[in-house]
């Protein structure tokens, strides 16, 4: 059996693995402080409050029923808590408008299913979260570039879209503190989102994963939220929004949820039993209840701690970063993007970093769909204590104030 | 927003609920005798291994990283477990021919977006599983009849598949007590469809969730066990293996594995990356812990219990069921198949049943992707004491009695 290559589908020329992920692999050395992992601190995990749940779940006569296959949509309990939850984030909905999915990143995959033929288009940020574009290809999408910022007119995306053989399906955006660039949209920017999807009458996908890692500056609405509130109700909104645990609680349940209209919903459940039949149901009630005990406490104390060392990070690039190098001051999530001077290339400086700075990151052109973006690096502050923050930060200052002046 | 159905992508026509899981909703009544799901006892789950092995892994330093993400491909000693199971029944491999699933249905999707473009086909039986019809009809294939009795020429796969637009590119059995019917594939169909593959040059596709379920008869050799035999290793093999914990363990924690040759595997390790990351680790840690400590006692035990509901069922059928009543004698597994009278529809029967006898059984046409089967019926043993066969049996039986006469 030596002709693989010719028996799999056509979109299996789309699937690469993210550099991210080989590069972390390559990254992972005790002596090198790594600002490169996008990952929450495991230091920080409610581990106490599940080993409570598992236990008592499995010690209960609940445990044959959490042993057991489960229903598509999600456990009932888990959905009445995400349903307060999004009331309380301004978005009115029942539980019949949320879907159970194993972590946000399954909902990209179910949006890609549920929308994109091959050649259709979905509208991204440039630079945007990898593992969206990793989620849509395998449905085989054009890709073309959604400018919150810039006026292009709704005729002009529908021409694209028309020229690449489809039309526009949705826009994808992550509002809050967004992987990679930790940067957020403003209330203006999200009705212009809104505004131009509906010109385009096409969804919005809303990734908000990091939207309870907020530090400081005030809350902004939601898109469904704006949605909801000037379409009449979440059953006429056009956003679907993606929420997750992985970053408040632990990514470890794989446990996240679709919120949208109720005949969205309908469709994504049948996605669901066709791919996995459902997401366990012990993993289920055991996050209910940690999120029902300790959602409110532990996301305080881990945004004290994160907020912290966003400090620390910024009060280091300050200190330590030569002229010429700008970077994002983000109000909340793990992420800080740095652009460096034009003709310095952060993966030549990476390996050098490496080397002999003993400092890891990642280099930011893989996030631009275009291969954009050489000069740009994404930092991460979630995993380094202060110490580690101050030492890594002034030695990669140094690295690029002798790379500025070698080019001079 | 009111064109949801104009931005949907063209599988979206394909996807429907699954019929027996809307029916099984309506079935569920506490006086009906159920021999309608396809599930395994809970009463036979093994809680208090789950309950320990979830305790000892939260209240150890293994638990940050039980909750943290973890890599696509599954947990190490999860596949090693397997790797050594595969290898007991004759399947020469390693670690990195299996990935981790999250249940078998994952498996069926994840080898569906591997190989299918629109309009390839792939080779089914009838009846089969109405499961793996679902999560290969997102892909939009053409289905063909797989029978491992007739005699039917690669060359005629091969014209009908290029006359559907595409390629024949897998052939999907499940080889052990099947889904609906609980039949096995002899050795000498099990090597002829083997064959069949060669000339097609396509893959094959083994489903044996029920593979451990064996309560008589000698084991028959897995495919993937046969075709490493024959081509020289399962790096030269073109069946993948899909295996399942949900029958044997727990479907609860939803886990499964794909083996198959490295280069398939890493490329299905491309899709799990792309759509749920990784399974829960905290989940595969538990269930290697349980399968290393309980499988083979807890196997044999849930086989003991199954084969005298098994033995149950056949003689109340032999004892009630009116002449002209056929049914499968299947060797393990959860199922009997049984087949009426022509002119008898199991559909109208059904409601007769759940109103008058109190008994529910799944009607067989839904399995038959060319809306054959109308007279035949799948009963489940998995779930019924022996008291709830005998009762419900022969008022089933009562009833085909007077349906057969009543159309005389």
């Amino acid at each position: 059996m030596t002709t693989w290559d010719s028996l799999y589908a056509n979109r299996a020329a789309r699937m690469r693995a993210s550099e991210i992920r080989e590069l972390l692999k390559l990254l992972d050395k005790p002596d090198v402080i790594s600002f490169a992992g996008g990952i929450p601190d495991p230091k920080l995990f409610p581990a106490d409050a599940f080993k409570e749940a598992y236990a008592s779940i499995l010690g209960s006569n609940e445990a044959e029923r959490a042993l057991q296959y489960g229903v598509s949509e999600g456990s009932p309990r888990l959905r009445s808590w995400i349903m307060d939850h999004m009331k309380s984030l301004g978005v009115p909905c029942s539980e019949d408008n949320i879907l159970i999915t194993s972590g946000s990143q399954q909902g990209l995959d179910y949006i890609g299913k549920l929308f994109l033929s091959a050649g259709d288009t979905a509208l991204v940020q440039w630079p945007t979260y990898l593992g969206a574009i990793q989620a849509f290809n395998s449905y085989e999408p054009s890709f073309d570039r959604l400018d919150p910022g810039a006026n292009r007119e709704a005729s002009d995306y529908q021409l694209r879209a028309s020229e690449a053989g489809g039309s526009v399906k949705f826009a994808y955006l992550s509002p809050d503190f967004a992987n990679p660039t930790g940067q957020s949209l403003t209330l203006d920017e999200r009705q212009r989102i809104l505004a131009l999807a509906n010109e385009l009458s096409c969804a919005v996908i809303e990734d908000a994963p990091y939207q309870s890692m907020r530090y400081d500056g005030d809350p902004v609405a939601p898109v469904l939220a704006l949605d909801c509130a000037t379409s009449g109700g979440i059953e006429k909104s056009r956003t679907l929004y993606c929420g997750s645990f992985s970053k408040s609680l632990s990514p470890g349940l794989r446990l996240g949820w679709i919120c949208a209209a109720r005949e969205v919903i309908a469709r994504l459940v049948l996605i669901k039993q066709a791919s996995d039949l459902n997401t366990p149901v012990l993993n289920q009630e055991a996050m209910a209840q940690v999120a029902e005990t300790v959602f409110e406490a532990h996301t305080a104390n881990s945004r004290a701690v994160y907020k912290s060392r966003r400090d620390a990070m910024l009060a280091a690039l300050e200190n330590h970063m030569p002229a010429g190098v700008r970077w994002t001051r983000p109000e909340g999530g793990m992420f800080i993007w740095v652009e460096l001077p034009d003709g310095i290339d952060a993966a030549d400086l990476l390996e050098k970093s490496v080397e002999a700075a003993k400092v890891a990151f990642v280099p930011g052109r893989a996030f631009h769909a275009d291969g954009t973006g050489a000069n740009t690096m994404r930092l991460s502050f979630s995993c380094a204590d202060h110490e580690k923050i101050e030492k890594g930060v002034s030695r990669l200052g140094r690295l690029i104030a002798e790379t500025v002046t070698s080019k001079l």
